[in-house]
């Protein structure tokens, strides 16, 4: 890529950020709303006697993860390693509200 | 919550994993286009002699999404941590790319 002027520079990176952010709120929102379905599953397995975490169902949804990441042409082992890590959390975040 | 029936347990559990999926699928469609813009920005930030990382910006983003995940009823700890991981992820990407 060839340099580009400075006024442009700044217009062009604002562009991409305001877009950033907007991609950001739908990632909080989805974040709020996954949070809330996991919350569920927890108390549910919590009044069942089920254990909180469920390693089939993780490697299912890691594996698909896999397949939705590569038809959206984005890294796989991106995906799945951001996902490992919500869902750590929220096994984390739901342990730390059982105590 | 009081124990729920086998027969319920499984098609609760079902209904609340499904939507889980959907989000998932937003997740990774959400992050594969915000990987495009920041690839853009590194892209631009490379040509034109920019540091990759931008702690400014980057508390600028943590500040709004933690007010967003407020306004979402999310635990702004949690949206903070997944956002530093996922700037991080895109940072040590980025570099990697660059080498």
């Amino acid at each position: 890529m060839t340099p580009t002027p400075d006024s442009d520079i700044a217009s062009i990176l604002k562009e991409h950020r305001d877009s950033i952010d907007r991609l950001d709120a739908i990632l909080v929102y989805t974040l709020a709303e996954r949070f809330r379905r996991t919350k569920a599953v927890g108390e549910i397995k919590a009044a069942n006697g089920l254990p909180p975490a469920d390693p089939k169902r993780e490697a299912h949804q890691i594996g698909r993860l896999q397949h939705l990441a590569r038809s959206a042409d984005l890294d796989p082992e991106f995906a799945a390693k951001v996902l490992n890590f919500i869902i750590a959390e929220v096994i984390r975040h739901h342990e730390q509200h059982r105590k």
